[in-house]
């Protein structure tokens, strides 16, 4: 048997709005939202492999759709540890986008559909955003030794910031 | 813009019944068969990376409906030469199967539907065969530095045959 790529299998990660508060820019309206609930943003699900280069990962994400203040959910985002180590992402439900940038300051913003694929350089960073009002679900792949980096993105956040203004999506500074 | 992994994009590659003569049992049908025309067995669609590990390979497979004989079409089926080099297989659209094995002989056969997903651990061979009356679409990704090795299967084929018997799926040797 094998996994279909949409029902829980692996390893199961969530993430709450407590885990992404330092991404968010919208802080005081991070702590009044904190004050009643903690959402989930989004769900991975990821197949066991060996943390080896000759190994790949694959992991599903379901973000939910949702805002904080007017910016769109988004995963963390990440770079790879390993200067290289490219991913590809595939859109399997729902839709959304993919930020994409290197540390030379190049920048992309990719729309995702059902089966839309974005492949992501070794050496860039990527972060999803769902800017529907469904769940948006896709597949990631990358080799399995690259780990994560997310402290950049931390303190530096992304080049552009995904917001609703007057009901059209909005790439903002 | 992104690509839509059921539309053709990048390279693209055809397979035919010529092409793949030297894969089938039943070689006095694909000799009567080519006598009568070349039917394409599958199409590749591939993203153009750099030839390097730190990249990842993505490809469409169309696999068309039909049988030599009673032997279901497959695609060749391949190891890749670096030792390791895992690859992983996306149920896009329609339905099969993919056949895996590696050297020291262990075999898996494994179901595909939409959104299933396929491990094929590093050093072991993967051929994917369309049991449908359909297009049999799927989506692989691999290292781009692996290579593909075609001999062993050449000249030893793969463990099991999938064949058509009173209308059933059978698996021969």
């Amino acid at each position: 048997m094998v996994p279909d790529i949409k029902k829980p299998y692996g390893k199961q990660t969530e993430r709450r709005l407590s885990d992404l508060q330092e991404y968010f820019s919208g802080k005081k309206v991070v702590n009044e939202m904190l004050g009643q609930d903690d959402p989930i943003i989004y769900k991975v699900f990821e197949y066991p492999v060996p943390n080896e280069g000759e190994h790949l990962i694959y992991a599903t994400t379901i973000l939910l759709p949702g805002k904080v203040k007017d910016e769109f959910y988004f995963t963390k985002g990440h770079f790879h540890n390993k200067p290289g180590g490219a991913e590809i992402i595939i859109g399997i439900e729902g839709s959304g986008s993919v930020l994409l940038q290197n540390r030379e300051g190049e920048f992309r913003y990719e729309e995702v559909k059902i089966n839309s694929v974005v492949y992501s350089p070794p050496g860039w960073a990527h972060r999803a955003v769902n800017t529907s009002k469904k769940d948006f679900v896709f597949l990631s792949i990358c080799r399995a030794d690259v780990g994560h980096d997310y402290e950049i993105i931390i303190s530096n956040g992304f080049a552009k910031r995904v917001v609703e203004r007057e009901k059209k999506v909005c790439l903002i500074n």
